[in-house]
């Protein structure tokens, strides 16, 4: 059976990492007798918008609908065109239109890489942010009126649904099920925000009486940032929605060092369409054109995405190689952000080898 | 010149923190010669609201709007009464109809205190956040519709206004002026949150236009929060909306140790209304009664106070004495959650003896 997937690049250091991406899971193929069928797509990237005034062509979604998934770089480049017309032209409309409901991100401390806090070793921190990707406050809904005078003013709906919040939270406590600790925190702010994330509270409430196994604990969004800093050992499986997801999964990804390795899924769950995996990390034009971008987010992205495509031995043995890469400490081989004066490349290479 | 200060301690630690304020201002005032009139107020509690169904009698406005400054405890109790109707029946209203609209906040790692970030001493981490405190994400527009069915959904409108953002922007522009570095970072997100945020956006450059010798930068709000934890030292001023303000403002106390130390002013630049000062931290519920919350949030919000009323010496010795106290590493007076096995009335009475 052959898996096709279609690789879009996207911008800045999108461009570096995907190759070394692909590098390992060739590697991971090869070994485990996986059949990759993989196809790169121009589109999606602020070069392709500055010659055709769009990010994506206008048939995207069927040349891109029937593949088994997407393995992403990464997308943006403000200085060519404005982040949220290059952002909600494509990485958003995917997971929109392919009802990528969950942004699944591991955070885990890894072995050779210095959390930023003090004392805490590769086991204290391993968690999973489930982070809701359709809806909430990034929303399409609002406007601008009394516009250029003093009395301007601009309003954007949050717009949450039963049906939204409640398949994300099914996600999170069955994912909660499967872990030894059997904990769910999740993430509110129903002390401020007071229409909708009260209805968040009361749905993971009605969701937790049928899970009396797990342990369920809310924060406050605010609390619990600090919390992440303070006490990262807490956690075990942490929702939130759009945007309280979007932020723990890149302070969680901090505490543990370096979020240039952090890998994340947006998941369809029930494969009606392709789930789309890509690094946590953005394009970042300030190190773009250098070769020194850490491709690690970008070959554990690989990684999980074989998981999802049913290759969990594949995707444990990249995890592996990577665990052994960083655990070396090899300075030749390291990118600079974790600590060595390598390269993408060498880095990838070095990790496509151990696989 | 008498200072008429109202006194609402609220529930939880706030009850217990109150004392050890009030212990502190009185000391700076006898030493600079300061008249406060102190009057303390029941209302804002949540036993008050058990009481009388509302969290505020309803003159309250009128009872409270002659006063020169609000000395405020923390206020909430969820079993008692849901957070979101005691936080806006109480606290929230104080800051709109007060029209409190900057939050000032200040994150400075103080002698004795271990950060949790690794290495990071004192002096290498001294910011403030300055938070947008009436508008925003903080809205009470939108509801519920098709309840109780599949279809159910909830809206929240964010709303913000010109004249909201660049006051709250002017107020930043400004004390980032008074500061040596002269650095303002703009929290955003305008790559997902695509209609208020691109605006936020666009109201900071049009007001950095007006302040060329400020160094602007910004970030995206997920970024930012992970900027925190790993350059802590990169920020000197930094401004958002109410919900990222809220955010920032827990996790950058957080990086310096623990929030329970940490103070805000919830000002009204005109004065036109009184302002209002609190410590960061709630109320506490888990700690309550126990006769061990840190007070030093409390008295330094007390020194804040001082500060906006126009004693900025006495501000200062207040201040000195908080660092002294925490310097001295004395055991039997600190806290817990500073390390020692003292009380809240060891630290405050420790801390108004110095000054
Ligand atoms: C209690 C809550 C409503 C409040 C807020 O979110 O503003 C608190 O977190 C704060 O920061 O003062
Ligand atoms: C680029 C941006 C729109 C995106 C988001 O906010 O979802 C990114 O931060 C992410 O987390 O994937």
């Amino acid at each position: 059976m052959t898996h096709r997937i279609a690789v879009i690049a996207g911008d800045g250091i999108g461009t570096e990492v995907i190759p070394e991406g692909l590098r390992a899971l060739e590697a991971a193929a090869k070994r485990f007798n996986i059949d990759l069928d993989c196809q790169t797509f121009e589109f999606g990237s602020c070069d392709y918008y500055l010659e055709h005034g769009k990010m994506l062509p206008d048939d995207w979604f069927e040349q891109l609908k029937d593949f088994d998934a997407l393995f992403y770089g990464a997308v943006g480049w403000p200085e060519k065109v404005p982040d949220h017309i290059s952002l909600w032209g494509s990485l958003l409309q995917f997971r929109r239109q392919f009802d990528q409901y969950i942004n699944l991100r591991p955070c885990k401390l890894m072995p050779g890489i210095k959390s930023p806090l003090a004392g805490r070793q590769p086991g204290d921190i391993d968690f999973y942010v489930v982070r809701e990707n359709t809806e909430g406050e990034y929303s399409s809904v609002g406007g601008k009126m009394f516009e250029g005078t003093d009395r301007e003013v601009v309003i954007q709906d949050t717009v949450m649904t039963r049906t939204g919040i409640d398949r994300v939270l099914k996600y999170a406590f069955d994912l909660a099920q499967t872990r030894p600790r059997k904990k769910l925190t999740s993430a509110t702010k129903s002390n401020g925000i007071s229409i909708t994330m009260p209805y968040w509270d009361e749905r993971v409430e009605a969701m937790a009486k049928g899970y009396p196994e797990i342990a369920v604990d809310k924060f406050h969004i605010d609390i619990l940032t600090a919390n992440f800093v303070l006490h990262p050992d807490w956690f075990d499986v942490v929702v939130g929605s759009n945007l309280f997801g979007d932020i723990l999964s890149d302070l969680g990804p901090a505490c543990t060092g370096t979020i240039g390795i952090a890998p994340s899924a947006n998941i369809n769950p029930e494969g009606k369409f392709p789930s789309l995996f890509e690094p946590v990390h953005g394009s970042a034009p300030d190190i773009a054109g250098k070769g020194i971008a850490n491709p690690i987010g970008q070959i554990w992205s690989g990684a999980m995405m074989l998981e999802h495509l049913g290759h969990q031995e594949a995707a444990d043995a990249m995890l592996k190689a990577i665990e052994a890469v960083l655990a070396s400490g090899d300075q030749g081989v390291l990118t600079p952000d974790v600590g060595g004066q390598g390269t993408t490349e060498s880095l990838g290479r070095a990790i496509a080898e151990k696989i």
